[in-house]
């Protein structure tokens, strides 16, 4: 009978601590709950059936929607069975939260097997966002969706629309994630898509055809996994369909595609303004979309509002967002495809394809027209332009005048130890298994390198435009960090890879800020010519910026969320290659990060150590590693204990203080008769502390 | 300069409090390091690429060698990229050291990527072992090893060689694991070897070796890796080798395979007794081993002496281990095969080979007579023979006589919610996220199922010949408690599976003993007719046992090894779908348990929680959720707190407690002005504590 009442107490015990479930709801905000669980399922998202990782059974995971100022909760429950996992709320800022980021090693520890953890965040600005896993190629496995954030009520967009669509864009690799991970980390890295071998499967386009119905009375076709990949739409994409050859036939036929990999259609009505949000989560893919025959308008970019512009088509690259306006101005008698295609790399790969249907027959009637094409996947000066076309709207946030710091971070493909790895500035970053929010907060030095990465590269003598010439780099951990509220300057620089006349496109993703794009350049970036050409009048905010080969990008944005926030290439291979960095700043400013943030590598270990509550600031736990000293200074030097350090080596070493378990083995327990059973209230602490201090000051 | 000498100090710290690296070396007994990392990496066991779970670039693991009473540290690292790990130990007793019993969910929460953690354990007892992955399907993958144990010096074996060599036997399945996990977790289940497509196959193989040719141009052979395993020796299988053509040649030919899949090649000299030390730690397969015109004759059997006999061949299955003596007392004019097959299940599979080789020319000349063939894969008859002839050596420990407790457990295959699972008296164990050791040292009651699972099943009634009339089952975590140093017997009764006419075959091992195997049957138990055919003169201790289809197995063991220990079926996919169960027994009287084998779940949230140092025992555990209790109960109860009480509440709110983090949002914390700052130093406990007994008291 008490232990059953212990149990349901116990219940509301949680409840109530757990503070979020409990939460008022403040003026006309909501507060959006979400229980989701993350699990690898099978799915055919091109027809082709493989495994992919969903939410609640869903793939792509469910559409958040809120409006500017609601709290989300996700109570995002690990049901993978080996795996961690975390969620990425790209574009959100998470001011006061960013233990919610979703970064493994940064933000959070990796939420365990069978372990729950509650992401509560606010979404502050009306936008078109998503969210992805951001921990190993989980991204690559599938594990992503919408979060579309509308207008406070009673507020206004600056456009107006009848109605609106979601397009999540996406690539999909036949190859296993895990497999691919152990590719990209071989010493002769094997590049996710394999070109040369997609090469010869062109080649024998016919052959591999017949190939490809053989094998399927298997129910299967395995070649096809290894080398290729398809874009998606909404999670569909057509890799083994028979809509080609329904459009070829010019029959106008019917949709033939079973549901899973069906295009997606988005039902009009004629002579409306729709609004359509984009997003890329691809893993590599830079696309161009365009709708058959339909202009479109782009009014918002990443969350923020833009000076609009026309266009036929437009590029998106992974992390980044559009909202267009389109008028449904065609003829109704016909549907139009919406086409996705790759550019910025020399395509393998179908278009992705959806409808827009002004019809609504069921099934849905497939286009007459064919769908549009990709512009010239190298026109890279068709990119430039329209990138330098993306302005703030009038009323958008100004950029500050002036800078306080400026960061140069030259982008370079390099080899260690003949492994192939992407370097900023020369360092390679590889992410520490005790989150920095954490070590940062609580002064655990020891869990990444204190030194700073550098601020520059050699600007005066380093030659992008050729492959470097010591291609060797480091490997590293080390954090920048903003002095609070300062203004930072980041010019990323581009460069040559490893192999001669190669540069590629790299769109790189800032956590936790939006910043100022104050423009593109040409060749290596010069603060004599190039600083005036920056654009301080009407740069558009944004979270994700590309660089264009053998160019510069220049951005500026303001410190002042305290955190600790990744910026890096949004590639997710070249990230898990190393290419990015990580800003820490304010994170003295920080109220308490929960526990379950921590409960990994020296975090957990400091947390779990017994040092009776929570150590709350870096002063703190330098106390307490100034009694450890303390102790150690007196055996080791001085030889022996003085009487008044008896008791602090006892705790220390009773008490498991610095972790570890089984202290009774430790030198100190012997020589003190340790019985395992000190406890931290046992011990005067300021007391000794203040001891030491004094002796310390003596010397 | 003091930050140096504090980073300096922090590292004598953490040596000094480690323990474990600084213990003395006692007697003649030595201590053993090693330093691993797991990784994924490329590997060919069997001449196909594939990805392998290695040990330091190593697979199979390398193999560990010590004496009986050393002590082996194994610092592991985890360099998987989002995975956890463990090693479990297989058949090391773990005395006193429970928590470096390896299994996930169990002994120990899994090591997180990028962590370490510190494996120490004596090898009490000369005999031969292995290790393997002991989280998710982590073993199919590839990630195990052997441990051979030698007697102390000056001690002898009860029989003599001229010297040794070791067999590690596994199972190689070509499709990924964790394509595997989900074909085994879906809600349709597919079976790890999805037997119909390798008839399938075989119906088609003279068409199917041109299509592996085809493929083969593109650098593989894909087919072949989605549905077929082949048998590994040391790590070595020759799936797609030249071998046999070779063989059948008649030509004598020399071996042509590559180095990573030839097969393992035992260099012998004639007229000499060699010990063959072979464990098996198949995912699947149940083996029969034989060599080439040489007799053998059984010594050990997992760690513990038999009767010697001698056999032409003898079964081995997933869990066990041998030793047998031979002498190479057949022509040096020839070389010898060593052949593994399948026994159990029909095979699709070409033997295990391994060379026996007289002539040490290099390279090894192939033998000129055939492999020998296993026995028919269904003649369960011979194989219960030879079972039943392992007996144990006569100055082997004998058995208790009467036993305290008798736990019958009776394996059936169920439905849930049409999932097909392995239910043990209609419970299919499923493994919670925080490890039982800790969740019952500390009374941790919401870990698990605090009801212990049934002990018996309907022995009257249940038709054990026919598939179970309802076969639906339930999950269930929970655990059987085990009165300390109590002798306990354990009947493993077989029946029908959900298909009618099929029972199979299952190797049950048990962690933290050995067990006296005191007999087999046919059909049901039965107390009355079978309880006095128990072998309580003789019976061979082990730490696995095989059920045979439609029979039982009886073992004894004592309860003696204070821990918690699952007893299970020994076929990886069979555990994963529930096949097991948990006994602990004696947790009271472990000491500290290290906090690193905690980090995970609500051991790691009360560890981290501020409780003013570790909570040592389920006692004050229990007065901790009491004084939630205490609170609560006024607050929901009589309305309000009442004086005594506030100081109470604001620590419980204040000082994230029961973890959570954000406390300062809860109602307590609101209506008290929590400041966040309290510390539990300011309150006490005791004090508080008492009067809420006190008050309870009353009631």
């Amino acid at each position: 009978m008490a232990l059953t009442r212990l149990a349901l107490i116990c219940l509301l015990v949680h409840s109530c601590c757990f503070g979020v479930l409990m939460r008022s709801v403040s003026g006309a905000n909501e507060t959006h709950f979400f229980k989701w669980e993350v699990e690898y399922m099978y799915g055919a998202p091109d027809c082709l059936e493989n495994v992919v990782m969903g939410i609640n059974g869903q793939f792509p995971g469910p559409t958040i929607k809120a409006k500017a100022g609601d709290t989300v909760v996700v109570n995002l429950t690990n049901k993978l069975l080996t795996e961690g996992v975390v969620i990425h709320w790209h574009g959100i800022t998470q001011r006061g939260t960013p233990w919610a980021d979703g970064t493994a090693s940064i933000s959070q520890c990796a939420i365990n097997p069978g372990e729950t953890f509650n992401y509560t965040f606010k979404v502050d600005k009306a936008g078109t966002y998503f969210y992805h896993g951001h921990y190993g190629m989980q991204r690559s496995a599938g594990l992503y969706g919408l979060l579309i954030v509308d207008v406070e009520e009673g507020k206004e967009e600056p456009f107006k629309y009848d109605g609106e669509f979601s397009l999540l864009l996406s690539d999909w690799w036949h190859k296993g994630v895990h497999e691919q991970e152990v590719g990209l980390s071989a010493k002769s890295m094997r590049w996710i898509g394999e070109p040369k071998i997609v090469e010869k499967m062109k080649a024998h386009n016919s052959w591999l055809h017949e190939k490809m119905k053989e094998v399927d009375s298997f129910g299967c076709s395995f070649m096809l996994r290894a080398f290729t990949l398809s874009l998606l739409i909404n999670g569909k994409g057509q890799y083994n369909c028979s809509l080609a050859a329904a459009h070829n036939s010019g029959s106008g036929g019917l949709l033939k595609c079973n549901d899973t990999c069906a295009p997606y259609t988005l039902r009009v009505k004629p002579n409306k303004t729709y609004r359509l949000r984009v997003a890329s989560t691809t893993v590599l893919a830079s696309l161009n979309l365009a709708i058959g025959k339909h202009k479109m308008e782009m009014v918002e970019a990443d969350g923020n509002y833009l000076q609009p512009f026309s266009v036929k088509d437009f590029d998106i690259y992974s992390g980044e967002t559009y909202s267009v306006l389109f008028k449904t101005d065609q003829t109704p008698r016909n549907n139009y495809w919406i086409s996705v295609g790759v550019r910025g790399r020399e395509p393998n790969t179908s278009q992705g394809l959806a409808i827009l249907d002004y019809q609504s027959t069921t099934p849905t009637k497939l286009p007459t027209l064919a769908p549009p094409q990709t512009p010239r996947w190298n026109d890279y000066q068709r990119s430039k332009l329209f990138s330098k076309k993306l302005l703030a709207h009038s009323e958008s946030p100004k950029p500050p005048t002036n800078h306080h710091r400026r960061i140069f971070l030259l982008n370079t493909q390099n080899l260690i130890n003949n492994y192939t790895k992407w370097a900023i500035n020369n360092v390679s970053l590889t992410l520490p298994p005790t989150p920095y929010i954490g070590s940062i907060k609580y002064g655990i030095n020891e869990s990444f390198d204190q030194n700073s990465p550098p601020d520059t590269f050699d600007l005066n003598t380093y030659d992008i435009m050729s492959p470097p010439s010591n291609p060797n780099a480091a490997y590293g951990n080390g954090v920048y960090t903003l002095e609070f509220n300062n203004t930072i300057d980041v010019i990323i620089q581009n460069a040559n890879m490893l192999k001669a006349g190669v540069s590629e496109i790299h769109p790189w993703h800032l956590h936790g800020h939006d910043f100022w794009v104050l423009g593109y350049g040409e060749g290596k970036f010069s603060s004599e010519k190039d600083e005036k050409k920056l654009n301080l009048e009407n740069p558009p905010l944004r979270n994700t910026v590309v660089i264009f080969p053998y160019g510069w990008t220049a951005i500026r944005f303001v410190a002042d969320n305290p955190g600790v926030w990744p910026f890096h290439c949004h590639i997710e291979p070249h990230l898990h290659m190393g290419m990015g960095v990580v800003f820490a700043e304010g994170v003295d400013r920080l109220g308490d990060i929960p526990n379950e943030a921590l409960s990994c590598g020296l975090t957990a270990k400091m947390l779990m150590s017994g040092s009776g509550g929570k150590v709350k600031s870096k002063i703190e736990l330098v106390m307490y590693q100034e009694k450890a000293y303390y102790i150690l200074d007196e055996v080791h030097i001085v030889g022996e204990l003085q009487e008044s350090s008896k008791k602090t080596g006892s705790f220390i070493c009773c008490t498991g203080f610095f972790g570890g378990g089984n202290q009774r083995r430790s030198k100190f327990s012997e020589q003190y008769n340790c019985t395992g059973n000190q406890r931290i209230e046992d011990y005067d602490q300021t007391a000794d502390y203040e001891n030491y201090v004094e002796a310390r000051d003596d010397v």
